[in-house]
């Protein structure tokens, strides 16, 4: 039986200080012992941006923005950004975003990723259970 | 070429009134047109909890919480969440959550899921272009 993972990363307003290399940059895959959803939680400062474009060969990724504003480049669009907005970027698509010098706080975002069976393929293998009681009503 | 899709769900204080048949929960896998990840937005409020317990049999969930706080339980644990845990729940571990009674605000939280190959088995897919400049700075 595989077991679950537990990792925190605090509040919105202190992921700025995350991560080494690349500061309010961190991936938390290996600590999650993720198989299949790589996450990064990320924290972009004003005047702050992607260190360079990126794209995917196999990958889809979403990106969740949660606070703060800025924007972001898909391939020669470049689209507003702001708590809510949430995209799909599938494969083969150049990315890179900013935080405006202008921003008065941070662009907190996620990012999620993963590829390989569609979930159309792997279709519905969830299982309910109605009758188990939760713990905290007992 | 595929295309990237947005979706805009609000800040986090307005993801309560999200949903249809279950308020404060939207799955937004299809109007991002997600290939491999699916996404739910969700906000549960104070005195709320899971409508019944539930495990997956193929797809690993990642479970991000962003505000307020609570318990989720998985297999015969139960865990306190709040903002900034992440929990990776892998594929057959019951899971159910709640947000107490006496929380002073809704617990916000993302779900994503998928399955199928294993990041590993992908490996690194990714290219970068440290060369292309940014809109923003042309």
């Amino acid at each position: 039986m595989e077991d679950y993972k537990v990792v925190n990363v605090g509040p919105l307003s202190a992921w700025g200080d995350l991560g080494d290399s690349r500061k309010g940059k961190l991936f938390i895959d290996s600590d999650l012992g993720s198989e299949f959803i790589g996450t990064s939680v990320n924290s972009t400062p004003p005047g702050g941006q992607s260190p360079f474009w990126h794209t995917h060969n196999v990958v889809e990724e979403i990106y969740i923005f949660l606070s703060g504003g800025g924007e972001i480049a898909l391939d020669d669009d470049v689209l507003p950004v702001e708590a809510g907005t949430i995209i799909r970027v599938p494969k083969g698509v150049w990315r890179a975003l900013h935080c405006p010098e202008s921003a008065s706080e941070p662009l907190t975002w996620l990012c999620l990723r993963a590829g390989g069976d569609a979930l159309q393929t792997i279709g519905k293998d969830g299982e309910l259970d109605s009758e188990r009681p939760f713990p905290w009503n007992v």
